[in-house]
């Protein structure tokens, strides 16, 4: 299983992926499912960031194939790194998950029941245009988030869900934000072991074009273990303070 | 959906169940998922609970069987109001569940993805045994709560399932256990539409044998509503209270 978050906020993005990897539960890995794609400078001057769920032979399939179309493009050819647009490049995302997808499943043993499916959130900002993200399906289509819903859950979702409902407006300050979805991640980590630390963290702030943070949350992060302590203890004197039901005597 | 949650305590046992019904959003209806099987007193004495999550159809058609094999039994045939303990009533639920699936599997219409396949949990106290709950499959197999994990939750478990884990222990007193239901309801209705009010509550202490409480919980219950309330507002000041990742600077 995998747990992702991203969030567009007036400030900037947010994305956070675990990192564990299991093929049954006695077949666990740590890999990276965050991906980014930077133009530094110059006129295709950009920062696109990629966290995926889904089959790991397929999304790694998928990040190779849009670095080799960016390796070997002639000037003319679009990519990931020259597309004009946010939306372009949600579109080429899409196309080529689709079509590997399509290209695993067409020579996949007949019978099987793997699922080789996958789904990526993708965002990031390219210069002169305002920041956008992205939740691109298995068939290649895609949504966006707006002001309505300003962040996108995949793969272990629901644990992770109510604090980032209750939390995150898209004028939520981004540390408030980076806040909420560790506590998420605690609440996800708690209750599905196939989610796990390292969590990786990436932080875009509105016009910077590059990342503001990169880091990597370890068993050994002290606001980590912080926080999960002070939430569980929080959590139980609330409940603590609530009244008993007023329709039950003992 | 549904969601249905049992808790089997040293002061005696706790079921409550949502019952809203749905075939589709546009199909949206109020079905009480809970049944209560009473022998009042004499050598027989006994009080059962059932509550489902599943195909309605068939979570109806189990219990209409139960209860008709209760009426139209000779002397010598046993049912769920005289098999002497609560293991051969377990066993009996899961046979008369088990045949009632296949029979309704075997007469559908060919291609139809209909899932016609349910789940009960059964508990409850008979004379002179104590009190025990059953988590029953559709295959008729099943499992029973113990010390290390006194309760069993059916339908959608996942968005209630953290606070009953940090709260109820075998030792935990029935109101602070009826209470955890309640903010688990609140947590699942938060974020599942299907999961819906009234929700019934029976309480079963332990050497009663006869319900302690039978509640149903309304849009106007004034403790149900103040809960959701004190819940919401007690996790955001929590979250307000924890710090700010000491990594990230704004």
């Amino acid at each position: 299983m995998t747990y992702c978050v991203a969030m567009s906020l007036h400030e900037g993005m947010l994305f956070a992926s675990d990192s564990r990897t299991n093929a049954g539960v006695d077949n666990v890995a740590t890999f990276s499912k965050m991906s980014v794609f930077e133009v530094p400078d110059g006129p295709h001057q950009r920062c696109i960031v990629a966290v995926n769920a889904g089959n790991l032979a397929t999304t790694q399939n998928v990040i190779s194939q849009l670095r080799r179309k960016t390796a070997q493009a002639t000037a003319e050819e679009k990519h990931i790194l020259n597309l004009p647009s946010m939306f372009d490049v949600a579109e080429h995302f899409g196309q080529v998950m689709k079509s590997t997808i399509a290209h695993v499943e067409e020579n996949q043993l007949s019978q099987s029941s793997v699922d080789f499916t996958c789904t990526f959130l993708v965002g990031g900002q390219i210069r002169d245009e305002p920041p956008r993200l992205f939740r691109i399906y298995p068939q290649g289509n895609f949504i966006e988030a707006t002001s309505d819903t300003p962040y996108f859950q995949i793969g272990e979702s629901k644990y992770g869900k109510p604090i980032i409902d209750r939390v995150v407006r898209p004028e939520t300050p981004m540390s408030e934000a980076l806040k909420s979805a560790m506590v998420s991640f605690d609440s996800t980590m708690q209750s599905n072991l196939s989610v796990g630390l390292p969590i990786d963290v990436l932080v875009l702030k509105r016009d910077y074009l590059k990342p503001s943070l990169r880091y990597r949350v370890t068993e050994d992060d002290a606001y980590f273990q912080n926080i999960r302590k002070a939430w569980g203890q929080g959590l139980r004197q609330v409940f603590q303070g609530l009244p008993q039901p007023d329709w039950f005597k003992s």
